[in-house]
């Protein structure tokens, strides 16, 4: 059971990771400090220690909350979708989501994790940290799920896994123009054709059986 | 005509270039410094601010002349290929190039890039800096040059411009893993795949005339 002490304690270590998040999609990865977010959340600075012991915990608990806060939000979407919506649909909708203005704050949870790739590139105890952990679901695990859905009674899993890992690598690339572009219409069109380019290449895969 | 001095000069604004994206790929673009810069190139900080002026200067021509590393390297490809080898071959020994061991400097440069590319997107002030800045040729024109060369006279204009943002895109994504990833192999077999699904929607747009 949860006291009401623990409860509290939730909702602050919550808000902590919450403030660290928008800290680092606004000035940058290298300008955090527990200073910042005690500020930006509105607590002591002890409390900030008191939840976390040290800013590689705070940092190691805001990627995985990231990651988690991306999970949910595309498993709603999902789970609203999968009995009426097509494939592309709800790649579609996915997209969208990320991209609509009212969800800045999902914007920059991509911001975020595409900083944490980034420093982890030449930061190799930067690197340990975060990715060494262990991530119990990934947002990636979702359009595995959503292709094993559309196709996996017809597809191996290895096909799944390589169309999947194809997918992967153009989410990265949408999102170092998410994070950067500002024409959202083009990238509108341009994830409806990389959907449709996805299609056509699973036919293929269809097409070969 | 350029006098002794100024090819002088040259030389050493190259080197301190070069030093400038080591640094950068080596320990991120936060931890730059006029000193640094000087260590590495081995001259003093008074000749840097000499070459350049500022931090800025330096930060804006290291981003143009990792442009300019990349478009040599691929263009030489290209030019080399271009009469004997297929679309896909082509675009195989651009990312077999970069990821070859032997060519660290140049996987720095995408690392360079794609440090910009993150960092201009929380900070205004340096998106502006890099990227209002007049680029004479990026390394994906060269991607759009293959592209009209191998299918302009069977696809309109703006079929070769969508092609090649999705060309752009999924090398922003490749590029997350380049900077990231060790399994080559993987890497490698995934690029190919990519290729593969191009060549295979590019055919399906073909089909359609």
């Amino acid at each position: 059971m949860i006291d009401g002490r623990e409860k509290k304690g939730n909702k602050t270590k919550e808000a902590l990771l919450n403030a660290t998040i928008s800290l680092i999609a606004e000035n940058g990865i290298e300008a955090l400090s527990a200073s910042s977010i005690a500020k930006k959340a509105n607590v002591s600075k002890a409390s900030v220690f008191h939840h976390f012991g040290s800013m590689e915990t705070i940092q190691q608990e805001a990627f995985i909350f990231s990651d988690v806060l991306m999970n949910e939000a595309l498993e709603q979407i999902y789970n609203k979708s999968k009995e009426t919506d097509s494939f592309s649909d709800i790649m579609l909708k996915y997209f969208l989501f990320f991209i609509d203005e009212n969800n800045k704050k999902y914007l920059n949870l991509i911001n975020v994790q595409m900083q944490f790739v980034v420093k982890s590139s030449y930061d190799q105890e930067f690197d340990d940290l975060i990715f060494n952990q262990d991530r119990e679901k990934t947002p990636f695990d979702l359009f595995e799920l959503l292709l094993n859905d559309f196709y996996g009674d017809q597809l191996t899993p290895s096909d799944i896994e390589l169309i999947n890992d194809l997918i992967v690598t153009y989410l990265n690339g949408f999102a170092t123009f998410l994070i950067s572009v500002e024409d959202t219409e083009w990238l509108i069109s341009l994830w409806k054709e990389q959907i449709k380019m996805t299609e056509i290449y699973i036919q293929s895969l269809l097409d070969k059986k």
